[in-house]
This record gives C-alpha cells, sequence and structure tokens, in this order.
C-alpha cells in the first residue's frame, strides 16, 4: 500500500474532527483511498495548548514553512478560517503543486475564482465541501450529479446558529436574546454572533452555491442581505396564524437569464419540507429543469460532519490525481459481513389481531407473550362485531424470532379468530 | 470543440427523457462535458412506432450490431430494462471498450459485481446512478462524498409507486385497490404491479445502496422482502392514533459487523422527516459514524427524473476517461448573467406596523398602498395599547421598489407610529 502525507492548517473544531476520522475509521479512509494517510504536520499558534487529542511529538508546528517547503507533503488541508493568512498559504500551496482542500467559505466566496484558476494552471486539485452546510455533500452533488440540468432555482437553510435560534423562539417561545444566549451556551454560536445573526456567513455560503450551480463568478455585493435580529416573537406569532413559520433563507432564482439573489428570514408554508428543518440542522431545495425538487439535509456544521466533508474531499484528490493512479483501479469492497437472520431483528411490533368475544380471552394471549419473552407496551380493544372482537396490540422492543413463535401458538387458541396484520414500529432513536 | 458518439438501447419513458434533456440542455451539457455529445443511434424493436420525440432519419435501428460494432460509439446507454438481453448486451459493449450508463437495477443488483469487475478488467466506466431513487444522487452520494464515513444505517423510501398508493390510502381514507387502480391510471403503477406492490423494486435497489455502502456483494436472498398489499385502511387509522403513520422501508442496518437488511411496511413518528415523503416522491435517511443523519429528497423516477441522472453519468464519464482528457481542464463557467436589482424581487410581504388609534387610519394606509400599486391581501389589527394599535398586513404579489415607495410614504404620516417588521413571504408556487 502507498504511502501519503499529508499537513492541516489550524487544529480547533474541524482539524480535530478531521484527526478523530482519520484515527477511527482507518481502514475505511486506506480501502477507498487507495492509499495510507499520515497527518505529518499541523499548523497551530501553540504547540502546547491542551486541544483534547493525543498528537504524537513533532506533527505540531508553528512554521509554515515546513509544510510549505516539504516535498513530501502532497496534500494542505486548510482549516484557519478568515482570509488572512489562510489565502497566502493557500496560493503558496498550490504553487509548490500541492492539491488543496478547505472549509473555509468565507475565502471561497470572496477569492475562489483566482484560487481555483492558479490551481488549474498548476495542475493540482482544489475542493471545498466542507466550506457550505458542514456535512452535507451539495457542492459534489451539483458540480457531478446535477451536470444534465439547467439549474432554476436554490433555497437554502444554511446557517445552523440562527436556525437554532428561530426554532427555539418558534417551537419554545423564546425571545431572540434569550435563544441567542443559549446558543452560544451550546457553542453554537461565537462570542460576537454577527457573521451569523447579520447573514453573512449564508451570504458566502450562497455566493459558492451560486458559482456553481450557475456558472459565474458572483460578487457577493450583488446579493441582499439582512439578519435575524429584528424577527420578534410577535412575528412567529402572527406567522403562525396564517400557516406559516419563519425562517432564514438563501435564495438564488434565475428567470430569463437573470439572477436574484438574496439571503433574509423569510415566511413559509409550515408544511413545506423546509419548515420542518430545525434546530441547527441544514437543508437545501435544487430545483433542475431535468431532476425537478432535489433536497438535501443534514448537520450543517460541528467538528466530525464537516470533518466527514473535508476527509471525503481528501480521498477524492487521491482517487482523481490523474499523476498518481487512474480511478477505475481503486476496487472498493471489504471483507464480507455477516447478514443478519430475520429471527433476530430487533423492534416493536404492531398486531391487529381478531379474537371471540368470551371470557379469559385476555389472560391466555398475555400467557403466551410473555412465554415468549414478548413484553406488551399497550392492549387496545376496537370495537365488537358479531362476537368478533378486534385487538391491536403493540409490544415493547422484541426479537422477531420471538414474535413468530409467539403468532404460531396464538394462532392456535381456539379463541383466536384471525391473526389479521403485523406491522414493525420504527422510532429512529 | 471534440464531438463524441454515443448509443441508446431502448427509447422508453427513460430513454426519451434523455433525449429530451441532450436536445433542451444542449449547452449546459456541452460546457460542463467538455464534448458536443450526438446520440447517433438508438436501439428500438419497432422504427416506425409513435414515440411523441423527433428523432431524426438513421438513428433508430433494430440492429444491435449496428452499435456494439461501431468503433466510433463510445458510450452505450442501456434503457431497456429486464435482465435478458440487457445484461449481454451490456457485456458486449463492455468487451468493445465502451463506457457503459445503466438504469437498470435488476441488472445491477443480480449482476453487478459481473459487469463491475468486466468494466474495471477492460479499463471502461460503469455507472448505474439512474437505478436507484430516480434523480436522487444517492449512489455518487455514498461513493464519492461519504467515503470518510462508516456507514452505520440506510433508511429510505425507494419505491414511489407505492409510496404514492400509502400516501392516498393514508390522507385520503383510500383502500388498496381503488389508490393502486388510480396509481395505474396515473402512469405511477404497471397492468402487472407485482415488482412495486411486493418490494421486489425496493429489494433490488436496497442491494445497490447496500453493496456501495457497506463493501460487500449482497445476495438478495438475505434481504428480507413484504410487500404493502396486506396494509389495510385499519392498519393506517390504528396507526394515526399511535401518532405513526406506515411507510414502505428499506432498510440496512450494520451493528458489530452485522447486517440487517429488510424491506417491509413499517410504521414511523409522524414527525420524522420521513414521515412527511408524499405521493410519489422518494427519500433516503443515511447514518454516518462522522457525518451523523443525511437525507435525500426527491422524484424517484419518470423520464426527465432518471433521465438527469443518466446524462449526468454521461457526463461524468467524459471527464472521468482518462483516455480521452484530465478533468482539471474542463472550464465549468458560462457567461456572466444579469443579477436582479433589489428593486425588481417580486414576492408577498408581510408587514407590521404600529399606528395611532384614530378615525380615517386605514383610509391613509390603504391610499399610499393602493398609489404604489400594491394590493393588500389582509390587514388584521391585533390590539391596541396607549393609543397605538398594531397592524398586520399581508400583500399580494408585489415588486420590491413599490414596497419600498410605499414604506417611505407611511412613515411620513402622522397616524403612524412606527414601521416594526417587514418579512418577504415564500409560497413555493
Amino acid at each position: 500500500m502507498n504511502k501519503i502525507e499529508i499537513a492541516l492548517l489550524g487544529l480547533g473544531n474541524v482539524g480535530t474532527g478531521v484527526w478523530e476520522i482519520f484515527k477511527n475509521n482507518k481502514d475505511e479512509v486506506t480501502r477507498r483511498s487507495g492509499y495510507e494517510i499520515e497527518i505529518t504536520k499541523i499548523l497551530v499558534n501553540d504547540v502546547d495548548k491542551d486541544r483534547g487529542v493525543n498528537i504524537p511529538a513533532g506533527v505540531l508546528t508553528t512554521d509554515i514553512e515546513e509544510i510549505l517547503n516539504n516535498d513530501n507533503i502532497k496534500i494542505v488541508v486548510e482549516l484557519l478560517g478568515g482570509m488572512h493568512p489562510a489565502k497566502d498559504y493557500m496560493l503558496r500551496a498550490i504553487e509548490n503543486s500541492k492539491h488543496v482542500v478547505t472549509a473555509n467559505k468565507q475565502v471561497m466566496a470572496l477569492e475562489g475564482k483566482e484560487l481555483l484558476d492558479k490551481a488549474r494552471k498548476n495542475g493540482v486539485l482544489l475542493y471545498y465541501e466542507g466550506s457550505v452546510a458542514g456535512g452535507i455533500p451539495i457542492l459534489k452533488g451539483i458540480e457531478e450529479s446535477l451536470t444534465a440540468n439547467k439549474i432554476e432555482e436554490i433555497v437554502g437553510i444554511i446557517n445552523g446558529t440562527t436556525n437554532y435560534i428561530l426554532t427555539k423562539m418558534s417551537l419554545e417561545n423564546m425571545d431572540f436574546k434569550d435563544a441567542l444566549k443559549e446558543a452560544q451556551d451550546k457553542g453554537y454560536a461565537e462570542a460576537d454572533p454577527t457573521s451569523d445573526v447579520e447573514s453573512y456567513d449564508a451570504m458566502y455560503k450562497l455566493a459558492i452555491l451560486t458559482s456553481l450551480s450557475f456558472g459565474l463568478d458572483v460578487d457577493v455585493e450583488n446579493i441582499y442581505r439582512e439578519g435575524i435580529t429584528k424577527v420578534s416573537s410577535l412575528d412567529i406569532e402572527y406567522a403562525k396564524e396564517f400557516g406559516y413559520c419563519i425562517k432564514l433563507l438563501a435564495i438564488a432564482k434565475e428567470k430569463n437569464g437573470t439572477l436574484e439573489l438574496r439571503v433574509h428570514p423569510t415566511m413559509i408554508p409550515i408544511a413545506h419540507p423546509l419548515a420542518n428543518v430545525n434546530d441547527s440542522f441544514n437543508a437545501i431545495l435544487i430545483k433542475g429543469n431535468a431532476v425537478g425538487d432535489l433536497m438535501f439535509y443534514g448537520r450543517g456544521a460541528g467538528s466530525l460532519p464537516t470533518g466527514s466533508a473535508v476527509v471525503s474531499d481528501i480521498i477524492s484528490i487521491l482517487r482523481n490525481d490523474m499523476t498518481l493512479r487512474s480511478i477505475s483501479t481503486v476496487e472498493n469492497k471489504e471483507n464480507s459481513k455477516q447478514i443478519l437472520k430475520r429471527d433476530s431483528y430487533k423492534s416493536q411490533y404492531y398486531l391487529r389481531i381478531s379474537v371471540k368475544d368470551m371470557s379469559g380471552v385476555l389472560g391466555e394471549i398475555s400467557t403466551i407473550w410473555g412465554k415468549n419473552k414478548v413484553s406488551i407496551s399497550s392492549i387496545t380493544q376496537k370495537g365488537e362485531k358479531e362476537g368478533i372482537v378486534t385487538l391491536v396490540i403493540v409490544t415493547h422492543d422484541a426479537i422477531e424470532g420471538d414474535i413468530i413463535k409467539a403468532l404460531d401458538e396464538l394462532e392456535k387458541l381456539d379463541s383466536v379468530y384471525s391473526l389479521d396484520n403485523l406491522i414493525r414500529v420504527e422510532k429512529f432513536e
């Protein structure tokens, strides 16, 4: 197995997520990339700070030159955030023929064109999936899977902090200040929340989405931007009366060759899929002239979700780097797994059953469940007709093999008229 | 611009969609693939049948040899469906060094391993995004964007026909037979609906999803399969009483190296995102150990949505075929577009405004709206406090420039105490 060295710039929230993923999912990453990937250098401000991860000696450095001038490092992963020095480091990495992965929305929104042009000229790849909507693979989705379409519209909830705040205001009747405070306490919002609550963050992300979807370079000055600070509990209450809720939407629409770009609080019908995107989740609705409406939903921020996008980008680079290998030689199979037998499924079960309306029936039935280790959550009687009563039984979690045995025994009871239906219950816990 | 010739096998529902997309989105497809793509041959049973599309003379053929033995044709797009002769044609195309795109779930579920191995050995690409969930880019999502993850769980609504039937049963209290009949009348279900209602279709798709996500070859015999024919209106009614609805779910879960694979009607909480996937829409929920919960939602079937997946696969092949070109030379930009000025946005608007409680106020306000060409949908008075009344005004569709002018004038009225908030209303029509 070939080895490859990479470097991280920054070891904050996303950086530690990337480190954890390489540690925990080493087998998957190796199998799918075709390489043993090793993080040999990480740029930090302070080598001695405790970050809760165990990094081998010699990996942390405060000297960017140890990374940019190291020919063994093939991929530089920029996770510093902000414009400076992130952009300069990315440019220099590209000039030194290193591939670059970044999660930096600001740099990509404001200087993406220059960086991508430079990467193309230097024959390296620059991937930035993590810069928009965290773990949701929306950029690759647009760039590789919707290429058959004219994109007509993008409407997204792409800032988790403000969605958390609006959710709290809407579902728990909090006012803006309390909801912001709670978001800060939970680490969703920063001490200075301006970038989120005044929609700069969403504006940068919309610029990136628009560039990819509509094939042009967007000047963020052309995006109308409004924050959520003016949304009051009153507005949320009145919106509900009309059947609406309030979400911070980023919107890009094309009509007749003209683009409309805006980010602002918006009332949307409560039955719309975007209305049910709550807490810090993100969702992006795309309308293509062939595919129709498509929605991507997931965690738009966080250490591991954004790390997932960054590490997947690294794997894509290793697969796509033509100087290294051909994509079709990557064998994406692992050893075979056990397949669980139906007998071993575990679930709650709903059973509809018709029994004769006679004394002692419930006792007989209960005995059989108990004997087969199935515990009952509820039994409801659903009316009687010509001496036959319908019972609706919902079990607690049980093993399907036990259920099957119990059903066999139930069927043989004189008091049981018919087993009408068995449906599994999924709680998504 | 280089030209490339491709051939379609079959010109049914999906085939005509592919033809339409190449016609309507020619510029996008050319720009994104780097090629002028021409469909020069289409295999059909009957050259003279009217299919509602205008195909040039000489393109339609009943002779597969005209395609398989034509060296100018670089990509064969298999849209025949079923096992035979689809699989043989695909194998022969691969042997003749042609790339293959297919939307055939049955062949890929049952014989995918053999075909993919053969493609790898022959140095060609075999893509099959259209085989699962129509236009939803779920296969590329898993294979290229979630590579950093151990996939732990996939739960999907991946058969549009049964979801349509269950939706009708649930929301319109239809019984199974009537709902099936309506699905057939609308073209969602076939005359013989067995493949859909007995869950064979979903089983094939789950096999493909599982192979990609968990890195193994799935024998469909290992998937527990149950259809929806036994679901009765009674079960749906009782499920509602518990706060649940019934969906046909395809489920793959891994725990401790053991996989659980099943397709059956399932009760799920009505507040869960999958519960709100209605009609013929599909949705797939994936849980990765880094990315967390991710959901893809869209049209799981149909001429243009599935065509979108097929044509995007063709473009991916042209970008990825290393014998042809390097991916990084494809310049995915088009000419610049007009950006709409804020003045020209069109929307409904919600305005919260405080006015003095005096006679003639409503008249003054109405006059200003009318003068500025803004038509009002509703005005509601929201209580009075110390002589100040809150009014909630919702407009019909209006131009934002007119709204701004009206607000300027309103602000100057003696009777207006304050303009409290303006929020745009999005109806997603």
